[in-house]
């Protein structure tokens, strides 16, 4: 997180990064790892059937994904870990196990 | 991580698990909290001027994004820490700082 | 086009309606026409294999991106017709026919 | 529509669009059309004040949502101008004018 903050200082990208515009650069970067799924088979999609360039082209859209996720959650003093943990124990409720 | 593979596992939703679908909630749930910005001003956007309300709701989406993008990576053997920090060193080198 | 503008105009939604917001709102509504297909096998979401309500739930979003893509285009001018033509001799190129 | 179609055939693409898969498709094309106005100001995604350049990337990218969102609504036997008018009929129940 720190790292990423930091990234974004050192460039003066600050004053872009309002929760609002990090939302659609969030939204934009899941666009592309979509994209990457979208003319799979499910099977294809699967670790075991998948070429090293393609798992590589993926694992580096999570890292845009999860680059831009954090530091919205940052911007907002949001503790992820936190807002998980809470999230599962709501859908543990909404969902019970069978 | 854990916690939520479990979850899934008791529920019996690992069949529909694949990081093809997973990548889709993705994105469906990525639309939520888009949606959750996109009437508001940038300035309305930050932690300052926001209702709790509203910071609650958008907690709870960044928490469901969350949860399929460790999900997603989990599926594909993604250490997710891992290429963050090797997306930062590219990102570095693309961009040097001013 | 007229009655999506005439809708909002009535509404006063105006003001909120800038080509930024608009492209946020399609992003919000495409994600929950995505939400619909995720857990469907391929096959699964084709129109001989699904129900009446699911369908009919497909196609008010379908209806829901349509109308934000619309505002989008008239907002900017973009005459969606004419622009479609062009990308498709575009591709035309790019990918020749077998 | 149709001019769509034939290209998808051409190509013998039409394995590759299940309705799941187009709608893929759109979120991807959606995500790009997104990161086209993330770092803009609102003020700035007006028509008045954007380069002819932006405007023209930005049409192709609604150029590219409309071809796949029109191929999904064929795809599944929808009449869009149907059901837009369905759902501004219900909208304007839902949300009455001032």
């Amino acid at each position: 997180m720190v790292k990423i903050a930091n990234f974004a200082d050192a460039r003066n990208w600050d004053q872009f990064h309002t929760p609002k515009n990090l939302a659609m650069a969030l939204a934009g970067e899941v666009g592309e790892l979509v994209a990457e799924f979208q003319w799979l088979k499910p099977e294809e999609s699967s670790l075991s059937s998948m070429s090293k360039e393609k798992l590589r082209q993926i694992e580096l859209e999570i890292a845009d994904v999860t680059i831009y996720l954090f530091r919205l959650a940052d911007k907002l003093g949001v503790d992820i870990a936190e807002v998980v943990r809470d999230k599962i124990e709501i859908n543990e409720k909404r969902f019970p196990a069978i």
